[in-house]
């Protein structure tokens, strides 16, 4: 194992985490609920999402973009259909209140839909996708973020990369389909940039309006390629208009408006398997459908996932052997949460 | 304008194609609504979808695929959820009646969820997107499709191309992304490869594992490129397990079991707008969207369109000076029409 990287178990990561964010003003329980997710993210491999963020999340509590104090609130409903203020609270916390509301809306109605409006950013998408499907829902969720991306056609980010999350009950780990639109997310770029590699595939544009591998290029530019050209860049668009009307909350327009990435609009949906069919059945199509899809003919040496099979992957490993971290910035971490270094 | 090519009023298409669908045995007000909706598909520029299909669609009465006299029947229900069988009817008959009692459920209960089994291609998505919007709903609505499409990594067509459709309600025309996972949808790829033009962008491989822009060698490998690499790829999977369990019907893995395409499995998602807000709050943040997004600045001679607005553009041309045809494709069009030639 490369010298500068160490693996550190999950409790330890989210004990110390959780130290921090009480240091912060989270009473004990929601920091708990908080460096659970962060410790997760690693925990299933999502390291783009994961302590990487840590610092960022704890500097918008410096700068008083998070309110470590606000609980969302119900401003308006109808049957299945619910619209929440989230009060500039953190968007993980939020995005975990709002998930089960729609969950209990989906227990109610056999479909649920909750818009939350003065969010912030969830981290990763797919927590909320994963949490759903463990408990039985199929699940749909998105949220809007600053502008990032251009339109098709365009050089200047006017839309956000709007993450979407698609996620699918199964046995012994859920499908969970979880995508910016831009064909990497930014945290994708910044992890490839840290660890000084290329990208797989062309994922934006360089100065001089190339296509290019180079994520430091692409992080300078903004100029990100859309996920299907034309096709992510569409919808991009369509899932920000949906957000921003349905929440009554702001678009990713009125988001670039303001110095800091804050305020933003997400949706929740919800649709509970059992009102369907049997567990049985469900587990019966997936695994039906799942291993068809396994048995495709490789091109060369490719592996072929699902959804989520790789962070099912990842957390087996890391539940025994622990989360690896970059050691200079474990120590920097630990630094912040006096008593447990 | 080119001497194989003239302009035919909407009025005609849609008589001439009405009387062939009466012979073929559907009652006149079946008739008429199907005959509009291949019309409309050509009014509204989707010419991939529209007279193009129709010949095929003829072709699956004749093989006893599509069965003219059947009527979609409500088979599960639980509040804002219904199941529905579509006995093997035609694809845009099934596909109008289960969008409009979406909307109905939406009416109830602000969101409403409609799953659909053994139906058969609706040809145009868009159709009940905008069908939906122009009524002021929000609507999500997939297919799932014979396999047509490799998993990521794989040269072998496993996934469906399952297109999804995403419609929200505008002054002076809807907001509607129609699109496959596939970057070109095959209707694309066939009347590209009609009129001898090359895609725009790399759309598939040939046989030698090349990626091409030639759409014959992809219409023979069927090895089409997923929308986003891998994203296009996952989002097909999602879809189809969605469709199949939510509609306890076939997976693309089964439909891909049978000689032909029949037995589909689709869902629509309905919200009502004016549950969330006022038609005038709507306009003004769907406006402040559409314009911010109208102001990119354009890389060299692109034109920047938001999802459907190229279709609005046809479809005020179209309205006006009729609906561009091959002359001789449209005389064997009329032949099977006895009386009208």
């Amino acid at each position: 194992m490369n010298k500068t990287v160490k693996r550190v178990a999950y409790s330890e990561i989210k004990n110390v985490l959780s130290k921090i964010l009480e240091n912060y003003g989270f009473n004990s329980e929601r920091a708990d609920i908080l460096a659970g997710i962060f410790a997760d993210n690693n925990l299933y491999g999502k390291d783009s999402h994961g302590l990487n963020r840590f610092p960022v999340f704890i500097n918008s509590i410096e700068k008083e973009l998070v309110d470590v104090n606000a609980v969302p609130e119900k401003v308006k409903k109808f049957q299945a259909f619910e619209q929440w203020d989230g009060k500039l609270g953190a968007g993980p916390l939020n995005a975990v209140i709002c998930a089960d509301r729609t969950m209990a809306l989906a227990d109610e109605n056999g479909i649920g839909c909750l818009a939350l409006r003065n969010t912030n950013h969830w981290m990763r998408g797919g927590t909320y996708g994963w949490r759903a499907a463990e408990r039985g829902y199929f699940f749909i969720c998105w949220s809007n973020t600053t502008p990032n991306m251009p339109a098709w056609g365009s050089d200047e980010p006017r839309l956000g990369n709007n993450p979407l999350i698609i996620a699918i009950p199964k046995k012994n780990g859920p499908v969970v389909l979880d995508m910016a639109m831009s064909q990497y997310s930014y945290g994708s770029l910044e992890v490839h940039s840290k660890n000084n590699e290329d990208l797989s595939f062309e994922g934006g544009y360089d100065e001089k309006g190339k296509l290019t591998t180079n994520p430091d290029d692409i992080l300078t530019t903004q100029r990100t390629l859309p996920a299907g050209l034309w096709k992510g860049a569409g919808l991009a668009l369509v899932l920000d208009l949906m957000a921003a009307f349905l929440s009554d909350g702001k678009s990713s327009k009125a988001i670039g408006d303001q110095q800091d990435e804050y305020g933003l609009s997400q949706v929740f949906i919800a649709i509970k398997s059992d009102v369907v069919g049997s567990t049985d059945a469900l587990n019966k199509i997936v695994e039906e459908i799942i291993s068809d899809y396994h048995q495709s003919k490789k091109v060369e040496d490719n592996d072929i996932y699902y959804p989520g099979e790789r962070s099912m992957n990842a957390f087996k490993d890391r539940k025994e052997n622990g989360i690896p971290v970059n050691i200079s910035f474990w120590n920097e971490i630990k630094e912040m949460a006096p008593g447990t270094s």
